[in-house]
């Protein structure tokens, strides 16, 4: 952390944020300019907290130096976190797809969307049990029906099975059956949920905040790896900005940035992000091109009669042109040596 | 609902979409224009999915007509709520005013803001025992102590207490001790607190989540009066832009928007919306001009020391121009006939 | 336009809206609601200006329907444009690249780069004369003397020339040497400017604007095309967020949207919207697999010594694996039958 | 400006960021740390442009520590600059009011505006004669005849006229009609119009760009100044976020931080930031509340029939009451001695 004092700091003021620093356990170095005096603070072991410093007279700014999370973090892990569930590889040279409908809606519906989505090309299946809706009159979901249905659906196809995880009170009965836990945007900042799933000994697919920085993002990863589970999946499904003819903004500069700070796999949600069917295909090719480890896709064999987000679900044959589409620009990558 | 058909949409396919709004129980009512075909959908109670016809062939747009939500709305109840916490009245015409510091740290701590903030003319004590923290690695909050540290504030002083419930977990104990039970930022869309806040009987205080819109604000607060508890205090506390001279950027426009939208209180934290001090007197008189029921403050008696958000605490003394001058101008404004 | 009215509307209200709607010529149709009335308003030519109605009495909302945008609309002119500048073609089968540094420097800095940068596949150069920058003190470009260079960079190359037009007053002087003139992203509502570019014979490149909507950024284009100039490239070159880890956020749903609503073609600047280097090479393969018409990028020898924007500059051996990498997808996408 | 290594940078590339950094005429400290080398470059004379130093290997970040404005910074004029227009003082301890029309429409409708607004108290009288308009279809303001209307207004009434400049061509004509020549929103980064109005001797009211920083909008002052004119009204009008309810977020966290960083002063447009009339009384006073110089209104006679933003122009008879109020308010503040 980097300390920009006031250019008419007094020395008295100066000083007292020497001993401050000090008192922390750190080392204060002085950096006179021309201008004014900045204090670099070092010898800290994990991240300074500037609000420290930032209240004390003749402080101007505190410039964070040095990045607050640890475990997650390239420097810490420079080799990259490769997540098995079954014989897929997610963050390896296999460029995973999940897909499925947006919430589980009955056995018939999972299992012909699930035949589909496999037939095609599919790894993994997707679908909500427990949905968190905007409006408590819609939809919640099936609940533990729904999770019944996803066990059954993997007993059928062999995919495994990844579901979201909405609170403390379900989270056990969504371990027992998925294969991948999922914690949703809304849910990116809930540290309670976030220990309780770093206490899981399943892999989780931890979907970005709507209006999450990378550093918040990661920092939540950061409590799941801190409590003992080292199988995370990170998932950017676009940011909230004042684009309106998308529902979100796709983040893709995310990807090479998580790669190079983190070694944690990435993955693509571009059906969020795009809330409308026809720009899921586009921002999927984009999503592979920009290499991300795969990508998490909502398909609906009737998306007119979808009890949710049926406006941004794939028909099944769209969907099996994004497959082909998607697997010849990774191929086209691998063969071109990137990665 | 308003369905907008795209200019050479077949009759055919009009003809579904009637079918389909007829099949909901709705009635449809087809608007011929010069170059398109828009379809109103009418009589339906409750707000309609537009993704139920988004995503059928010639549909353009959808867009809605009816708010979504009921309960909240000034149009379901015309008089303004007003809630009672002893002998307070939150929504009424005195202007309430929390303060306190960000999180408890000791009984001398809290005992030692509370009476400063007392004597300068608080009405409510705020203080974190639970505190979401974006690092694992910083302070969580003392948890029960930090309750037991509350209780006792309240029992020295007799003012009512403010505090965060994190999750289902620590809801009872927070319930218990509290006097209003404060739904944090990042958990205004944590559909199962919100549900056990609606079971509750103590005023919940729902903050604004850093990237929602008022619509995704009044639905959260629709979750809570749906269970059964009418007690809630909105408040807005800045959200999330690419402002980078404030931590967020305060919306003042809510208020009104607000005040006219739904009939339950809303009052303003000036201090997470600036993040640093020097903004929070500027922007507390701002607040109440604009009309809110109320301010919470950050206030700590050493705040270079405190223990998380010493950086936009202020100083006891600045707390005591802060009640001066926003007393002042709410008196100038309730002589002039406002509100 | 549609008109929504307040729940309790009098029909007087809702006389008054109707007569003015037919006082500006156009068909008025109330649509009873269950709820609340709506209004229609019908057989307007080009778009309805919605504050001519919100500030009624009794009126709620004005929700536009029709698109603001005409001779830029597909639903005008359904065909694709394309752009010819000598022998290539921009918005047909072939994706362009547009290269270069961001100032041109010197003439040896201009040619070197144009040689590097054609031998890897380059189409055009790019390089600016006049430059905008944030600050006074900064470089401004060469001026005269760096179309001078550009002028000799064409003859020595035979590469088109691409550079930014800032004002009025060197308008003449940049359509002269340009083969392609450049509207800037700060001066995407410059209108006088759009109006001078709307007079020229020259195709424009018109950047979209930092904050701009498409809806904005399509009006813009209409303004040229409504002085009588059809030849407008959009390039989408990243809007504001409050995301940090690149200088903007690129936007790529704008690819498939724009193509959607309009005929004129789209190419990507990654090198702004990404401001780092290391972003740029990811974000030009996703803006190839979103299928946009090209891309145009940063190169320079020295970036370390550059004049401006040299982080975000390609050195040339990078810009080769770009072309090589680019290409090939875009290939992959042809035989795969897109567009 | 603070240059972090990455943690495993060779002593080699260390150098060759100290040789580069020598080689500008600056001095470069190296800062070693606990994990990684920071260099700090001092003694520089003016900004530091990071993007020297950013492409290098090794170089992690360019963290700038100097802000990149000279003369419209406190630290450059601790003063407040106070601007006369007549009799009237910007900047001093009277707070200015400056109402009418979005445009002139007539010389009828502008003067039984200007009479409108002066009975009420306001100092200013503004009013459009060329207007920035997104759609070329839509009314471009009377131009010359407009001014000539405004010249009128200020023979009858005397008050001093606000108005625009919008490009080069009419600067001349604005400048010889209005005593403060208004740049806007849109022309906030048009430098060849910075530059003009920074050889003018006419007081420039500089209106904040839609998506820009503090530091960008204090750059664009800084144009001005370095050009030779001091008088430099900032206007802050609202920025483009994702919410919805208003047309702009009012970003009034930017009074103190301006009032803090620069001498100049600083009003506030509630008009365009509200985009409705509803919200544009309350915000006025929170832009008093917080200490703004003054207030830019827009009034209309007959708001229902204006040929543009009348859904957010007041009616007169509000105009008297935003008045009565936000005097009121800054009478109050004054006598409780703020400022």
């Amino acid at each position: 952390m980097l300390l920009v004092m006031n250019k008419h700091a007094t020395d008295e003021q100066i000083d007292s944020v020497i001993a401050r620093i000090e008192e922390q356990g750190y080392t204060a170095r002085p950096i006179p300019g021309g201008e004014r005096v900045s204090i670099g603070i070092l010898y800290n072991k994990g991240p300074v907290d500037g609000s420290l410093f930032l209240g004390m007279p003749g402080v101007k700014e505190a410039i964070p130096v040095t990045r607050p999370y640890k475990l997650v973090s390239r420097e810490f892990k420079p080799e990259a976190t490769i997540i098995r569930i079954g014989d897929i590889e997610v963050g390896s040279k296999h460029m995973i797809i999940i897909a499925g409908p947006c919430a589980v809606e009955s056995e018939t519906q999972a299992l012909t969307i699930a035949k589909q989505v496999q037939k095609s090309g599919a790894d993994m299946f997707r679908g909500g049990a427990f949905k968190p809706r905007t409006s408590p009159y819609s939809f919640q979901g099936l609940g533990k029906e729904g999770l019944d249905i996803l066990v059954k659906v993997r007993e059928t196809t062999g995919m495994p099975i990844v579901t979201e995880a909405l609170d403390l009170e379900n989270f056990d009965l969504v371990e027992e059956c998925a294969d991948v836990i999922q914690i949703g945007t809304r849910s990116m900042q809930n540290f309670s949920l976030l220990r309780r799933a770093g206490a899981s000994k399943k892999p989780i697919l931890l979907k970005r905040g709507m209006a999450a920085t990378i550093e918040e993002w990661l920092m939540a990863a950061e409590y799941i790896l801190a409590e003992g589970n080292p199988q995370v999946i990170l998932c950017e499904r676009g940011v909230r900005t004042f684009v309106n003819h998308s529902r979100n903004t796709l983040d893709l500069s995310a990807v090479p940035v998580v790669k190079n700070e983190s070694h944690l796999p990435i993955i693509i949600d571009p059906s969020h992000a795009a809330g409308r069917r026809d720009q899921v295909i586009p921002l999927s090719r984009a999503a592979v091109a920009v290499e991300a480890h795969g990508l998490m896709v909502e398909v609906h064999n009737e998306p007119e009669k979808a009890l949710s987000d049926g406006a941004q679900s794939l028909y099944p044959e769209q969907f099996a042109v994004l497959c082909k589409q998607v697997r010849s620009i990774y191929n086209d990558l691998l063969a071109n040596g990137q990665d």
